[in-house]
């Protein structure tokens, strides 16, 4: 039942002659299947058919659109244990998180839906003519968004389920009319195909035009390059790392027509751990607990893993440090996502270590597993901290440095030195905070999403979401990856002037027939 | 009282010793003032005094800052008669022209004002916490935007008030918190000159930061790419060539972080005849009329300008030329604003006479003035427009190509050869319509504005106003230049969560202080 091939469109297809597999991470082996490098040819018949499709496509009722985001979801719950089981095959992530990870994707399907039921996601402006105003008649202006055409997503090496096949960004570029072409993980290439057989489904069963949806695999980087430059396609979503999300965001700037990269990439998510928070020994405790859990959580793959701790010096600084490092020893550590990945953390491990103390490692492995990624805490001050901009990067997994910071002066100086941010996180008391407004602010400028006494890890899938920071977090801070507005990565708005009512999308008409919000003479009115 | 001296915050300065002036091209004769090129210490302290009011700046109230832009307005009014004749002798433009553009950027300056009166532009979206949600429960988030940091504007040839030093690129920006550092154009440095010292007088009357605004002069392309490349600048805003915007958009994105160009650069404005448009001979004659001021309106030296006439074969197409001939020989050529536009002018005729049939010149001119702009029209057939996609390309001034399509067929190929543009117009009539759906889905896929039995300038400050098209009409079709809307080039989105009352900014609130539609929990709210 696992078809292995390139779906183009309706059809499957197998041409490249070069073969790759995918690997479990906890046995070391390869999995059963094997995949076909896609051929330029084949990349090309992908892209064409998205073109192809944009225009019936985008002409759909939101309705439609909405049914077809639905009935993948359904699809992809009808894919049952077998999804669930390649996803674990092919990740070694615990079956719990494949469905807490399949939940996700539904929701986010369900998110772009609804989004597509109330149509605020069009932002309609209806700014009336006036013929009799002077100098000049005022003309008939209304504005509203359409989709910019066909979308190349990059499948996630972290997330196979809600950002590879048919996660965020593929989703909402469909809910907003755009064609996707995915270039799948090659990590998890059966869960994509598994994912791909389902979208498929969904597309045949509510008639969306062919072409609409194809995904490719690769383990090369000429199949990426390849479609960024294609000039049928007219935006990308890729989560990664830094060094291949800035070459895809160079690559789509050097094209003719550039095009935009919504590339999320790094962050080490700095946590500012204010002597009040840890002033009584139940929240030190909570606090150490809780962290040593988010800095472990799934082997530390997220790229919102709090990476850096700042602890600005109190009375019970060290005994914080102390709890964190035995809350640390305690938890188990699991195997990495890929072999590949497993040797990248190695290979940080060792440059933090150069310049920071260790402090604690998880707690050795029961079984016989490989790629362990073992979890550690390093120590550093914050003179050390400023002279090596090595230890400001991240390092992707379950790792986490401690910043001893002596004042809050000092705390500032380091904040306007780290990189851009997806987050940052402040664990301090109501009462107090207002004596540091100034770190708030410097954080601010830093990130995309603050969070007061909590941790970075879990990203709400929500309208109030923000996820993607200042560069290099993200390549661009205006767009989030998740929630209902990232939307709006894959939209433009459009001027109607003059136009007669009848010739208007309905969505701009009089009388509203799609019943929306719309900003009408400067005012937000359903009339 | 005319100070040619940079101003840097509050301060003037003239340390360079290379000096240009501005020029009257009407009589072909340097004006009175003379500027100094700004130097790379001049530039590096201007950019480094808007990184301090940085912090300052954003953290005013809305009604602080809407106090400054109108102030910024009376000041500019205040300088009366005598920056309408800088203006004239700096442009070779009439005087009726420089009260209109005056009154625009007033009106501009009172849009975004307005905008700060109602604080829409912050898109204020909470979803409130759950912490009975299984299996987690649900954080609060909120989210609104925020200013993205010191933007730097170049003043535009075209629009020395309505898109310079005090024009819709900074009255956007400082509406929205971010201090401005004007790269003044040196074509009409006297004129931006008078309106920052109308600047300076309403910081200092309504007690901005120091730093807020600056202006500086050169005539070199180093003061431009050194302050595109300062780590201090965020953003930039830009209008004028394709060629330069594209130069400045890749020098952005080849910064260690990249920072987001808007670059309103070149346009044909295509505008597609109906043979049911000129079927009775009034109408005929009135869009022969009205198209033929279009065209020369401003000597052609207008983005919105129609470079490029489909004219879709009817009984009566052959008549509407010669009735557009009849009204282009009427109308009395101007000087262009500077003898290097007027060359850049000549030689792009001359590229379309290569491949081209002329039709018609405007009148000669009764004066002895220098640098006018002969209006020009010309004729091809589509097969001949198809073969030379020079013909596709801006020629800045008053002329226009007449392309012959022979079929509807044809036209469809024709529109889909095009680059992006700012806009497309269509002469039909309401009745007849149906009939050409693919056209105006086609041309939707090309602009950012269509206009239904219109002229393309003009371009109205409204809330629906779309000004900015796909690449090359500017480098980024999801933002406006003009209206309410251009304030999103400048702000970013960030989420708040778990952030108790009192920490949050205003706008988030419970209780709604600010009285603001918010989205709460996915539906809009003043609550």
């Amino acid at each position: 039942m696992l078809h292995t091939d390139h779906l183009i469109g309706t059809t499957y297809s197998r041409k490249g002659t070069t073969e790759f597999r995918t690997f479990n991470p906890i046995t070391n082996q390869p999995t059963p299947w094997s995949f076909a490098n896609a051929t330029p040819e084949e990349a090309s018949l992908a892209t064409q058919k998205a073109a192809a499709a944009f225009a019936p496509f985008q002409s759909l009722s939101l309705k439609k659109r909405a049914t077809f985001l639905r009935a993948i979801a359904s699809e992809i719950l009808a894919l049952g244990d077998p999804l669930l089981e390649v996803y674990c095959e092919e990740t070694g992530l615990a079956r719990g998180r494949a469905e807490g990870e399949r939940a996700r994707t539904l929701f986010q399907l369900e998110t772009f839906a609804q989004a597509l039921d109330k149509g605020q996601y069009l932002e309609a402006v209806i700014d009336l003519g006036d013929p009799n105003r002077t100098p000049q008649p005022k003309v008939d202006l209304r504005k509203m968004n359409i989709p910019i055409g066909p979308i190349v997503v990059f499948g996630a090496s972290n997330f196979p389920l809600a950002y590879s096949t048919a996660g965020g960004d593929t989703a909402s570029a469909l809910a907003c009319g755009c064609p996707v072409v995915v270039k799948g993980h090659p990590m998890h290439a059966a869960t994509g195909a598994l994912v791909a057989s389902a979208i498929l489904k969904a597309a045949q069963n509510t008639e969306m035009p062919e072409g609409v949806f194809s995904n490719l695999n690769s383990n090369t980087y000429e199949l990426g390059k390849q479609l960024v430059l294609d000039p049928a396609i007219k935006g990308v979503g890729f989560t990664g790392s830094i060094a291949g999300g800035t070459a895809l965001y160079q690559l789509a700037q050097s094209r003719k027509v550039p095009i935009p990269v919504f590339a999320e990439m790094g962050s080490v998510n700095p946590v500012v751990v204010l002597p009040e928070a840890i002033e009584n020994i139940e929240s030190r405790s909570q606090w150490a607990k809780t962290y040593a859990g988010s800095i472990t959580l799934g082997s530390g793959q997220f790229c919102t893993n709090p990476g850096l701790i700042f602890c600005l010096e109190g009375p019970h600084t060290q005994d914080f440090i102390d709890q964190l490092v035995m809350a640390f020893t305690e938890i188990s550590p699991t195997s990495m996502l890929h072999p590949k990945i497993h040797e990248a953390y190695t290979s940080g491990v060792t440059k933090i270590a150069a310049h920071a103390k260790l402090l604690a490692q998880t707690a050795p492995t029961a079984g016989k597993h490989a790629n362990v990624g073992i979890g550690a805490i390093y120590e550093i001050d914050g003179a050390t901290f400023q002279k090596y901009p090595r230890v400001h990067e991240e390092v992707f997994g379950p790792l986490s440095v401690v910043v001893r910071v002596e004042s809050e002066a000092e705390l500032h100086t380091l904040i306007r030195e780290i990189d851009g941010q997806l987050t940052a996180s402040v664990l301090g008391t109501e009462t107090t905070i207002g004596k540091y407004t100034g770190i708030f602010k410097a954080l601010e400028q830093r990130v995309g999403r603050l969070i007061f006494n909590g941790v970075p890890t879990g990203v709400e899938v929500s309208a109030a979401m923000q996820h993607g920071g200042p560069f290099p977090a993200s390549t661009d801070a205006r767009f989030t990856a998740v929630g209902e507005s990232a939307m709006r990565r894959w939209l433009r708005p459009i001027s109607y002037q003059n136009y007669a009512n009848e010739m208007l999308p309905q969505a701009l008409q009089d009388g509203n027939p799609l019943k929306l919000w719309r900003s009408l003479n400067g005012a937000l009115s359903k009339d």
